[in-house]
This record gives C-alpha cells, structure tokens and sequence, in this order.
C-alpha cells in the first residue's frame, strides 16, 4: 500500500492560532502516525520572516509525520493540489470599524481564496473557515469557488463553542466531561449561537433532569459560551488561540473519522434547508460523518424556546449575507 | 483495575512555553488516553490573572484526559503530590546582566523549589528543568532536596539540541528524519554542548561515511545546532516556543515508556563518572529507559576530537558550578 499522505494549508500561519496548531498537526496527532503531512503555510508579505521562524521551530521538533513546510504569501502556492484548507486568517475588528465594514474586507479576502482554491487545490479538498465572521466569510468562498468545489466541501467553524458548552455543563453538574453527550450547536458562529441542552444527556439524562435550574440553562449557560472568548481576553489579555486550534484539530478528526457510536458533533455546513432555515446559508447543525460523508442529523425535536434561539441565530446570518452579497 | 492518574507540576505556566506544552499534555498526546492528568500550574504572583485565562481555555478544550487544573503562585501547593515537575520557569538574561549574575538569581529560584520539592512531591517525582541555565539549575535543585529525592530523579533538557541535530543531518543528507539514528548530545545545554555524529547513524550506516563534507560536520553542523536558539529569535523576534515545549513532551515520553529497540535519547543526569566526567554534573548522555530505570549508553567509542568537545562543555559545567556552590 502507498504512503498515505495529506497536504494541508493553513491561512495566517504565523499568527497565534497558527502557532497553536501547526505543531499538533505536524506531530501526527490529527491524522495519524501512518500518514505523511505537507503542511503549506500562507501569511501576509510582511509576516514571512516571522514565518520562516515557524518553520525552522517544525524542522527542530523532527516529527517523523512531517514530510515538507512550504512557506509563501501567494494563494496560487499556498492552495497547490491541497486536501485541506484551514483558512485562519481574517482581519480583526478595530476599534471605529462598523461590522459592515468588517463584513466587507473579510468578504474580499474569501473571495480571493475560494477563486483560489477553485483554480489550484484538489476539487475535493475539504475546507474549514475559522477566521470570523466565520460563516459567512464560509459562504463567500464557496460562492467564489462554485462550480470547481461542491458546496459539501465547505465548513465554518462552530467546535469551539461545543467545547466551551460541554465544558460549562460538565462543571455545573459537577461530572466529568465526557459524561455530556449530544450538545450541537446551532446556526453562527457569535453570541447569538444556539447551544441546544434541550436535547443534549448527561450520562445518558436528560440535561434537563440533571441540571434542574431552567433558568441558568436558558440564561447563564447560554451567555457564559456565547461571551465566553471575550472573558478570556479580558482574563489573559489576549484572543483565545490554543483552545481555537484545539477545536480546528477537534473539528479536522470529526470530518475525517467516523463519528463514533450514536454521538454527533457541530460544524457550519451549507443548509439545504434542514429544520426549515434558508437554503446556502452556512449554519451550524448536529452533524454526523461515516467515513466518506457528512449527514445532518435528523428527527431532532426542536421545542419553542429552540425554535426562537434559532430564528435570532438564523436572522443574523441572513442580514450577514445581505451585507455582502454585492461582493460576489 | 484504578484508573491511572498522573499528576504534573508545570511552572512558568503562563509564558509562552508553557502555553504550547500544556494544551498537548492535557490533550493525552503524552500519556495515554487511558491516563488523566491533573495540571499543577505555577505562576508569579503577578502572572495569575493570565494563568486564570490559559486555565479558562484548557477547560474550552473539553479534553477528556484532563481531570483537573490548579492555577497558585504557591510552590507547597504545585509541587503537592506530584509525580512530574515540568520546571520551565527561570530568569532570563537581561542587558548589561553578567553569567555569574544570573546563574545565581536562577539559583535561587531553584534552591527553593528543590526544597518544596523535597517537602511535598511524591518521593517519586521526575523532575526536569527546561529554565536555563537548565543544567546548574538542576545541580541546585537536586542538591537542595537531597535525602528526600534521589539524584536519579533529576534531569535537564537537551531534547531540544537532539531534535534539531536530527533535523540538520536529515536536510544536509536529503533524508527523512526517520533515517537518522543514535545521535546523541553531550554535556550542557549551551552552545559547547556536543552533538556526537561520529556515533550516529543515517540509514544504519555511519553519518561520517554518508555526509562526507567531514569540515561541515565538525563546524557548521555544530554550530548550527548550537546556536540556534539564536538564529530562531531573529527570525521569529520571540524565542523559540513551541519547539522547546515539544522537546519537553519528548523528553517525558522518553521517560515513560520503554526505549524502542537499539536507539537512545538525549537527556542530562546526574553523572556517576561515566566516561570520565566529574562526578555529580548533571551532564548529558545517550540514555536508555526500560520503563522503570533509566540508564547510560555504555561502550560508546569516542574519538579524540568527540573527546575535546566533551571537555570543553565539562569544563562549561563546572565552572557554572563553581559559581553557584556558596549558595548551597
């Protein structure tokens, strides 16, 4: 049998989630011992330096899974026959900067990269946004790169906030984390995300019958992970990065692995139209993945106070898409 | 069968080596999955808010093989029971400060926490100093909990020196990483340590008969992997990070599951006069683990010119030794 191999781009490479996550995927850690890792590393003309220093400290760790780091500042490389895009890279919001604005830059840097990608990486590269706004910087690539790259291929990163509420729960029912089971997250990455306990377990319960305070689950619970990346800035002075490469790896394992037993996870996939949202809107659904393909789980009893988290969640995504729609 | 638990005192938790090692530690890339892991996380006093923040993102991770966090600026609380002490935290050398200077502020620094060391760890613990200078500063520390922790227990890290070795002779011969072995470190982790090519092997054939440029062996590899640390800071404007912490990882795992067939590893112990070096040095060596004992390479052949660069990077020791044994 061939070497298996797998070569993976990551966008604002020499930012901090890129420093977090080049090393644990380069370890082997992602994709197993067995297969090789071309990791090929776009940063801004400016960054390269600062770059080249990343890949002088992967060359000093000799991981045996890392087979070449290629380091450039033009799409047309860094996207070169890739299986995976791990777009990082966005600009942050400043301080003056209207969220429109912040829709319209980050807008033109995803359509640069989803024509990119349509052009040079492998149609069935597989391709999670985390730089935000994540969804629809998402939907704007896979605008950019129709008709190369199905929409299928397109993912916008909600793990992170999973993470975040399964630990949150874990700790208010004082078990251990992976007591919790089957809590998705719905709809955009931003405090309007849904994070649904109605239809999560702990140890098999129903949240509800465990954590019998409805009122924290509706209010306190939701808030803690919805602001939960603006607490830990205010408390380390600094974005969360190695707990958003964390779930980037976390999300990787989810889309190449079967998902085991009859658990699910959460990712933003084009919507057909699942539980009644608006058709190619980029929304974070229960997802599970056997090896080839990724399915929204279905039958999932959404009750009314679900149904409304979701219309704000949903509602948001299409003023998002509103706003740069002319983009494209 | 109990569940198996390891509990790790990190110190200098919030710095930058500290934030990439311990989201891979908590992860169970090193022990297991079948292992959980409690964090002991030191901190300043003045460096708690933050360590509050890297806290607050280990637990946004939702890994499974984390069971618990513990953030103080107390050594008799992170040292408590522990089974590993990850000592990354020192003084670095500021402007206009001399060697003799900050061999004795880091002195301190570890006089205090061998002795809380010897008060509270588990008599078991391994402890192993990243902080440079990390071979004196694991002289002191041994030196200050001796009686409680025998000296075999200690340990500083020349993983990081191993690893770029490694990585140097797989790009100067063309080869993957995996085709170098045996190559080991000798002495301190500082420039004069020495990087012994004569005994290592490309391939299973002798480095010397594959890379036959024997002047860029004796110079320019040298010196490359001893400096750089150096070179990293230019190109990066921050010291190497992720690369120490791996090395560190490294180093654990080497000290924890047995040493895989004929190969060894980098390490610096407490020296019981093998190969002639004064007794007591923590000096590095070509190490072997069984899965309880560790032990010295014996019978490695040193040629005249290995036996000159040992002695320079003995004499280092020695003379850093001199310099801190009134504070002991």
């Amino acid at each position: 049998m061939a070497q298996k191999e797998v070569r993976v781009a990551v966008t604002g490479a020499a930012g901090q989630i890129g420093y977090a996550l080049l090393f644990r995927i380069a370890s082997g850690e992602v994709f197993g011992a067995d297969t090789k890792v071309h990791l090929n590393l776009l940063e801004l003309e400016r960054a390269l330096p600062a770059l080249e220093g990343v890949k002088m400290e992967l060359q000093d760790c000799a991981f045996p899974c890392l087979a070449s780091v290629t380091t450039t500042s033009q799409l047309n490389v860094a996207f070169k026959d890739i299986d995976w895009a791990l777009l990082v890279g966005s600009v942050p919001r400043k301080d003056g900067m209207e969220r429109s604005d912040l829709l319209k830059i980050n807008g033109s840097i995803f359509i640069e990269q989803g024509k990119a990608l349509a052009q040079v990486a492998k149609p069935t590269v597989k391709v999670l946004v985390v730089g935000n706004p994540c969804n629809t910087n998402a939907w704007i690539c896979k605008k950019a790169a129709a008709g190369k790259i199905p929409e299928k291929n397109f993912f916008a990163m909600t793990m992170l906030d999973q993470n975040r509420a399964y630990s949150q729960l874990a700790m208010k029912a004082g078990v251990a984390v992976e007591a919790i089971s089957n809590l998705a997250i719905w709809g955009n990455h931003s405090p309007t995300m849904y994070s649904d306990f109605t239809n999560a377990q702990i140890n098999g319960k129903k949240v509800t019958d465990v954590i019998t305070d409805a009122e924290w689950l509706k209010t306190t619970f939701l808030e803690t992970v919805g602001k939960r990346g603006a607490a830990v800035i205010k408390a380390r002075g600094a974005s969360s990065a190695a707990s958003a490469a964390n779930a980037v790896l976390d999300t990787v394992k989810a889309l190449t692995f079967p998902t085991k037993g009859d658990t699910c996870f959460s990712v933003a996939v084009s919507s057909n139209g699942e539980y009644g949202i608006d058709k190619g809107l980029m929304f974070s659904y229960p997802i599970r993945f056997d090896g080839s393909q990724w399915k929204i789980v279905e039958g999932v009893e959404l009750n009314s106070f679900c149904k409304e988290k979701i219309q704000v969640t949903e509602k948001e995504l299409k003023d998002e898409r509103e706003a740069v729609k002319d983009l494209i």
